[in-house]
């Protein structure tokens, strides 16, 4: 019988090396497929829709929105994102995990539309840590860098939205972490019903 | 921050491999400890007290329940069996993992005693393959056969016991399994709050 897939989630706050988790992620398992949100946000150099994005326009995201069509949806700096429900479901009842990066908020509206979403908050050794790592990155004034350890404290408080929560030490073992909690989760019990009655049977 | 120790339930029918599969577990993850019951039987050849079983007697046993030492006890076949709570909370709150093997009895009492316990149901890969191990052991006629396999089908009903499913098709890979399931219960949310609250300190 073949088990549903598993929606695995991963936040954490801006420079905590989310990216680099995934993708080594991907490596242990290969299996894992990337969620595609859609956005209506303009195609950056590259990116190709469908792939990077399912690039829509504003007025087709507002229908999607009135058509319930989004598991979450945020604006992010006038721009929308939002995870499409139809093709995610799918690609769990075919039985792919799949994984998709999303922010506090969005991790909130998937605990409440899908709650066997596994919720993995990624976090950094410690706050200092975390400042290190974005000034290395060049990227912020003092007042950005400021910003961003204050919402990475305020984000850090919605813990218990997540099942979940990984030390990125290491991103090697951070990811070899996040691998064994997909291994584990496709053994919880929850998951496993149907095959227990099917051995009933 | 030294974390809290896991207590890990194994549980499974007769004849499932659940002690070769503790083996193996104790290889991969060798600071794991055993739980060591107390019981009212016997010492068999070469059984140590306190590393085997602590060897009480039966009026002993019995203060002890009277107490409310147990974190599960039990009788088998006129003998009593039980956990002892505070070796037991005392190896993990010194961070140890310890682990223990009980029946679906002793489970559901741990369950209700000890929640934050990782209960874990050890599974043949099907009731047939099950019969045939029992078999292949010898130790048992046709009707000890039927009334085993008869108990492993009972007992399957109380899944809901259990967090998590293991499926015994290969020892190595169950013990594999177990060992993920440890480290991905090491990352639950519910058992890093206080480092969570230090890190917002």
């Amino acid at each position: 019988m073949k088990s549903k897939g598993l929606f695995i989630v991963i936040s954490g706050p801006s420079g905590v090396g989310k990216g680099t988790i995934i993708e080594r992620l991907r490596k242990i398992l290969p299996d894992v497929r990337k969620s595609v949100s859609v956005t209506t946000r303009e195609p950056r150099e590259g990116e190709r829709d469908g792939q990077h994005y399912y690039f829509r326009t504003l007025t087709e995201y507002q229908q999607m929105i009135a058509d319930g069509q989004f598991l979450e949806t945020a604006e992010v700096y006038t721009n929308f994102y939002g995870t499409p429900k139809d093709i995610l479901f799918k690609q769990l009842k075919d039985g792919h995990d799949v994984i998709g990066e999303l922010d506090t908020l969005g991790a909130r509206q998937v605990k409440k539309s899908y709650p066997e979403s596994v919720r993995i908050y990624v976090l950094p050794p410690n706050l200092d840590e975390l400042e290190r790592r974005l000034k290395a990155r060049g990227t912020e004034d003092e007042d950005g860098l400021k910003r961003r350890i204050g919402a990475a404290r305020r984000e850090l408080d919605e813990y218990r939205t997540y099942n979940y929560v990984v030390f990125n030490d290491d991103p090697e073992k951070a990811a070899e972490r996040i691998a064994k909690i997909v291994e584990a989760e496709r053994c919880a019990v929850a998951r496993n019903q149907d095959i227990i009655k099917g051995l009933l049977r």
